[in-house]
Parts: structure tokens; sequence; C-alpha cells
């Protein structure tokens, strides 16, 4: 089995605007952070972790972690996430391939290190992680002919693009791993799944469980 | 290993009344039926399964297969979820625990008999499958000891009960099981994750995926 390289895209700027009606500007850039260290722990057993970062890390105590590189690589890339993600991947064929490349988006705080275990025996030349909606959460690269399409519907554009290039394509399916956090209902996962710091600092923040079971509304009150 | 009993709790009164903005009354029953019977294909290889329905089935056409009982047990109880299911659990406590009981919801269209095979093998005195939400989408119950409690945040509910009774609870994530359809933005998801009759009548019904992915809006169709 080749090492994995795993990338996790990462914005600050105008990160999270879909929870703008529960949290303020500076509230879902620390969120934005405080999942995206949650996720870096998930994921560090893997193997190699690079952020890929749009805008340079601003200045400010808030970004001293990040700016630390700490455990994980810091890659500043202007393009957009296809573009930016393909380049990566042309980049590893470059090199003879001898990582395969694991793409995990950076809103995925209820994901555990288990979870990953079990995605990564799962067969494929591409393993594909479904978020809700129709989103891909995850996608485990393992040959050097795919590449990715973000856009729109992507879990089925990815299975159709994998079957087009007659590769076999594995659909490792997950809670957890498929709960990306993007409204105010999602928060609740959060609360009710979460064991890192995302959980902690909406704590904090002042959300606690209404004790309803509320999957259109918040779920959560302050 | 004991054998197994699926309950499967069903009302067609006001069924799934949260997707009347997209869906007439009619529509809403078909599709409650619709998924109940891919529920049924789905379980129906763990053991006996029995519908239970708080409310006689009406007559028409519609209700035949339903009223056939081909493959299942209809019960008639006119109480309440959970005292309904405690007295079928007290039940089986007289008889001597010879079955286990899973108690699967009725509006779980994407989960799979693979996925069940996952479930059933999941150590612990109860395993419970978590639902958006915060809810108990399946819990299967190996114990004379336990009772349900569906109302409010089941999941933490029952996590704590089965801690209170000293009692092992497993935790079967999945994303297939912990989808239930309750909200025109989960319609998205028996589209594309679907396999059965649910996705094949929303398409008879018109709906189609917008090729966008809309979390938060319908992100299907008509």
């Amino acid at each position: 089995m080749r090492p994995i390289k795993v990338v996790v895209p990462f914005k600050l700027d105008c990160a999270k605007s879909r929870l703008s009606s529960v949290l303020s500007s500076k509230e879902r850039r620390d969120l934005a952070l405080a999942m995206l260290e949650d996720v870096i722990d998930a994921v560090s057993g893997l193997g190699e972790v690079a952020i890929l970062m749009k805008d340079p890390i601003p200045e400010g105590k808030t970004f001293d972690r990040l700016r630390s590189g700490q455990g994980f690589e810091i890659l500043e890339c202007p393009q957009e996430l296809d573009p930016a993600l393909n380049a990566m991947i042309e980049a590893e064929v470059r090199e003879g391939w001898t990582s395969d490349i694991l793409i995990a988006m950076a809103d995925l705080p209820l994901m555990r290190s288990c979870d990953l275990e079990d995605l990564v025996s799962t067969p494929g030349d591409v393993v594909i992680v479904p978020g809700r909606g129709g989103g891909t959460n995850l996608i485990l690269i393992r040959t050097p002919k795919f590449r990715v399409d973000y856009y729109g519907l992507s879990f089925l554009k990815h299975l159709r693009k994998a079957e087009e290039l007659g590769l076999s394509a594995g659909v490792f399916e997950s809670f957890r791993c498929g709960s990306d956090i993007d409204e105010p209902s999602d928060l609740v996962e959060v609360l009710i799944h979460g064991m890192g710091r995302a959980p902690e600092l909406l704590r904090n923040m002042g959300f606690e469980l209404s004790g309803r079971r509320e999957k259109a509304r918040a779920g959560c009150l302050r």
C-alpha cells in the first residue's frame, strides 16, 4: 500500500457565509478554524497533511496555530478549488505517483480517525465519501488518471467520471464523514456528535442543545 | 446469536406533513408507502418483520400491498409510539426473550440490506443508529432491560439510558441509515442514493436533480 498525502482545502475569506444568520463574521472564522483543527487531528494519522489555502494567512493571534504549521504544511494557491487540486494531482503524477491522495473538506468536525481507517480500507481506484445534498466530502485517489470536479452534484459526477475512465469507484458512506457543517441546522450535529474543538467553541459561544429534535431549525439555542 | 424481530412503526394519517410545501396529501401518503416498502425490502433478510400501525389500513387500491401483508405482519395498536413499542418489548420479555428486537423507522429509503448486515454485526447490548437532528433511526435491542424513549433528542437519551442501566451501547453510524426523509431538502438524497420504489415514485411525480448542490433547498425540481 502506498503512503497517503492528505490535502485539506481551506478558505478564511467569507468562511461559512451560510451561518451568518446565527454567527458573526469573527465567530464564523473561529468556527472554520476550529473545524479545520478537528479535521487535521482526524487525518493526521494517515500521512503527510497539506492545507491548501487560496488567501494568505492573516495577521493575528487566532491564526498563530495555523501559521505555525505544526504537523502540516501550508500551500498557498490563488487558483479556484478544482484547478488548484488538479494541479496538485498532476504534480504527484510527475513525481511518479509515489503517494495516493486523499482530499478532505475542512468542515467535517464529526469525523474521527477510526472513520478514516475504514475509509482507507475501502477498495477502489477512487473512494468517494458522499456529503449531504450531493457533495463529495472526501475522495481518496489511488490512480494517476483521475481529476476532481467539485462543482455541483460532485458525488454523482465523480462516480460517472470514474466509470468513463474505466476505474473502479468505491463509496464509503458515513454519517460523521457525511456531515459537513454549512447551515444553522448543522450546528446541532456538532454539539451531539463532535468531540473536538468545534463543539467546545460552540459551547463557549453559548450554544446548547434545546432538548428538542429540530432537523430543519437550529436545534440548539444560545 | 438470537434471531431478530424487526418492528417498523408506520402511520398514514398526516404522513410526512413537513413535505406539504412540495407534495400534496395524496403524494405524501404514496411516498410514505413507497419508503415503507423500501424499508421492508432492506430489513426482510434479517428475520420476521412487523409493521406497527396506529390507524387501520384504509380502503383503496393503493393499500392493497400493505393489506396483503406479504412478507410481514401488521400489528394495529392505538397507543402512541413509545408505549406501543415498549409494550412489544415487554411481550418479548414475557416470552423469555427468544428474539432480539430491531426497531427501524419507516422513512429510511436509502437503507440497504448490506448496511443492516453491518449494523447487526456491531457489538452492544443496544446498538443505536443516529439520524440527523438527534433522532434514533434504528435501534437494535439485545437485552430485556431496555425500553425506548423517542421523544426529543432520542439518540442522546438512548445512550444515557443504556449507561444508567449498566448496558453496553454501540453506535452504528451510517450516511444511508442516518438519512430520514422529512423535509423537502431530503428528497434530493432519495434521488441521488435511493435504489428502490421511493426514487422511482419521485421521478414519476416529475422530480429530477437540478444539477446544483443545494443542501438547504429542495435540490431537485419538477
